[in-house]
C-alpha cells in the first residue's frame, strides 16, 4: 500500500487543532489527540487519526458534545457510575479512568462504569494509565452491533474489545488488548477495500453460514464472536462479549446489545434507546493492595522470561508476548514518524482544507 | 453411558463424611461439599463428586493440608491477598470470596488474590456467591498446565477459567462460566476413555501440528488456546489464560505457568517452585455501587429477553443466554436426583469401603 510518512509532533498538532476547530477546549483536545496518536504510534492504524473524520461528522451529526460537563452520578469509595454528557470517549474515558485511580489510591482499586459516551480509542489507552501509577488497569467499551451470538443470524453484539494493562520491572508492561471477535473489524475493512478472500471463521453470511467473502459482511452478514464456532467454543466469545456489554452499559445506563448508537454518522440511531450513549468499564487496582510492586514486578519479568522461552514450533516464530508488538511499533514510529495510508492522508487534507489547519 | 442415579442428599452426606474421615472439620466439610454438590447439580459432571478420590490421594500425599489456618497476609479497603494454608480450594475460595464480599458491603468492592490453595471446583460456585448480597461476582483460577501458548509446543498454562455472575431479575442470573482453552479437558478425557476422534481446533501434537486423536494430548501434545488457531485469534484465548495466570498467581505469590503443581497425585510438583500452591483470583462489586439494583436487574432482564428472540440460524436451536442450560440441570437435578457415571459410582464405593462410610 502507498503510505506518506509523518512526524509524530506534525499529526498531534494537527489533531489538536482539528478538535479545536470543532469546539473542543485546549485541554481536551490536546487529550483526545493523545489517545488518537498512541494508536497510530502503536501500530494499531485503524483507530488513530484514520478516524478523525468520522469525529468531526458525529459532531456535525449533533451527536458529539464537544464541550462536555463529565460528572460522577452514583459512588462508593471504590466504585462510580460517570455520565459522559455526550462528549468524545476520547475525552470522557481518560476522566473516568482518572477517577478510577484516584479511588484506587485511596482505597486500593477504582471501578467505573461510564454511560453517555462515545467511542474510546483504543482500549489501551485508558487501562495503561493505571500502569504510572504501579497499578492494574482495566477497560473494557461496548460498541455498534456486528457480531452475533453463537446460533443466531442477527448482529447483537459489538466487538467489544477488553485490555488488561499489568506493569513489569525491566521488560515493558504486559498489555492484554483484544476485540472479543474472531477477527477484528479493521482486519474486514481491508479485506472489502482490496476485494481479497477472507479466512472462514471470521463471518458468517445473512443467513448465518459460514463465509470467506468480505463484501457479506454488509450484506446482512456478520462478524463471528471469539471461537468462531460453536464445535470451538464460540459461546465463550459469545460470554466475553456479553460481559463487556453489560459492565459497560447494564451498570451504567447505557445502551446495550442492538441499541447501542452505531459509530458512523450515516446510520441513525435506534429511536427507542434503552439508556444514554455506549458504555464503557474501566478499573485500576493498585499492586501494593496485594504485595510489594517491587515483588510483583519481579514476577512478571520471570513470567515474561518464561514465555518468551517457550519452545516454539517453528524455531523462526517465537512466542509473543502480550504488548510486545505493540511496544516495539512504538519505539519504531516514535524515532522514525508514522506511515500513514494515502487514503487517510487525503481525508486529513480535506479536514485541512476545511478548517484551513496546516498539515505539514 | 451407564449411570447410577443418587439422590443430592445422598451424594451430600456421603462427601461430607468422605472429607470429615481425612480430618476437614465438619463446618468446612459441609463446604467442601457443597462447592462438590453444586457442580454436580448444575450438570458439570467432571467437576463434583467425580473428584472426590483425587482431593484424597492427594491428601495421601499430604499436598492438601485438611484443617488450613486461612488468613489475610496484606490488604487495604477494597484488596487482600489470602494464604490458603495448602488446604483444598474448596475451603479456601469460599472464605476468601467471603472477605471479597465482606469489603464490598463496606466500600463498593472487594477483590481477593489467593496463593497457596488447591484445585477450587467450578468457578461459578465462588462468583455466584455474590448474587443473593445484589453483587456482581467474579472467579479464575489459575491450573495444572495442559495449554500451549500461540505458536509454542510446550504446555505453559492450565485451561484457566473465568466466571462472571450478574444478578437479574424476574430471570435467573446471568453466569457467563468459560475455560479460556477451546474445549474443556473433560471434553477430552471422555474422548480418550471412548477412543473417538475430536474435532480439529481443540488439540495440537507434541510437535506443535494439529491433531484430532485425543490420545496424542497424553503423548506430549496440549490443548489450544480459545480461538484454536492463530488466524482465529488463538492469541486472545492466550491472552486471557495469562491474565488468569498473572492476577491469580503473580499478583498472589502462588505459583504460574509451567510451575503451577499438577491436580493428580501421581504426578509431582516441580522442584523449583516460584510461589505457594496454586491461585485465584475473587471480587464482589455492589450493584448499587453503580446504580440502583432494581435499576440494573430491570435491564438485565431486558437484556436478557432481547437476546433470547434473537433471530436464530436454525428456528431448532435458540441463542442460549450464558448459565441457562446450567440452571435448568439444577432444577431438573434437584428435583429428579444426579446421575453418576457407572466408572465414578465405583471410585465413590472405593471410598466407601476405605473409609468405612455408607453410600445409600
Amino acid at each position: 500500500m502507498d503510505y506518506v510518512n509523518l512526524a509524530e509532533d506534525t499529526l498531534r498538532t494537527f489533531t489538536v487543532t482539528t478538535f479545536q476547530a470543532i469546539g473542543v477546549p485546549e485541554d481536551d483536545a490536546r487529550q483526545a489527540a493523545d489517545v488518537l496518536l498512541k494508536s497510530d504510534l502503536r501500530g494499531i492504524d485503524s483507530h488513530g487519526v484514520a478516524r478523525l473524520s468520522g469525529y468531526v461528522r458525529l459532531w456535525e451529526k449533533k451527536r458529539i458534545n464537544p464541550n462536555p460537563t463529565v460528572r460522577i452520578v452514583h459512588e462508593t469509595h471504590s466504585t462510580a457510575t460517570v455520565d459522559g454528557d455526550s462528549g468524545l470517549g476520547l475525552v470522557v474515558a481518560p476522566k473516568a479512568m482518572k477517577i478510577a485511580i484516584e479511588k484506587a489510591e485511596a482505597h486500593g482499586s477504582g471501578w467505573v462504569s461510564v454511560r453517555n459516551s462515545n467511542h474510546f480509542g483504543i482500549a489501551a489507552y485508558h487501562a495503561m494509565m493505571a500502569l504510572e501509577k504501579d497499578m492494574i488497569g482495566l477497560s473494557m467499551t461496548n460498541a455498534s452491533p456486528l457480531v452475533s451470538p453463537t446460533y443466531s443470524a442477527e448482529r447483537l453484539l459489538g466487538t467489544n474489545p477488553i485490555c488488561y494493562a499489568f506493569p513489569a520491572g525491566k521488560y515493558p508492561p504486559v498489555i492484554v488488548d483484544m476485540a472479543t471477535a474472531a477477527a477484528a473489524n479493521g482486519k474486514l475493512e481491508i479485506a472489502q477495500r482490496t476485494e481479497t478472500g477472507i479466512p472462514e471463521g471470521w463471518i458468517q453470511n445473512k443467513y448465518g453460514h459460514p463465509s470467506t467473502d468480505p463484501t457479506e459482511l454488509r450484506q446482512g452478514g456478520a462478524l463471528l464472536p471469539l471461537g468462531s464456532y460453536p464445535t470451538h467454543g464460540s459461546h465463550k466469545g459469545f460470554c466475553l462479549s456479553a460481559t463487556v456489554d453489560i459492565l459497560s452499559s447494564v451498570l451504567s445506563g447505557a445502551n446495550y446489545g442492538p441499541w447501542v448508537p452505531p459509530f458512523v454518522a450515516f446510520l441513525e440511531p435506534p429511536s427507542d434507546p434503552v439508556g444514554l450513549g455506549i458504555g464503557h468499564f474501566l478499573g485500576a487496582m493498585r499492586v501494593d493492595g496485594f504485595r510489594p510492586a517491587q515483588e510483583f514486578k519481579q514476577h512478571m519479568d520471570n513470567w515474561v522470561e518464561r514465555f518468551k522461552r517457550a519452545k516454539p514450533i517453528d524455531e523462526s516464530v517465537p512466542v509473543i508476548i502480550p504488548g510486545e508488538p505493540e511496544y516495539a511499533a512504538e519505539q519504531d514510529r516514535t524515532a522514525n514518524g508514522i506511515p500513514i495510508i494515502r487514503a487517510v492522508y487525503e481525508d486529513l487534507k480535506h479536514l485541512s482544507r476545511k478548517f484551513n489547519i496546516a498539515l505539514d
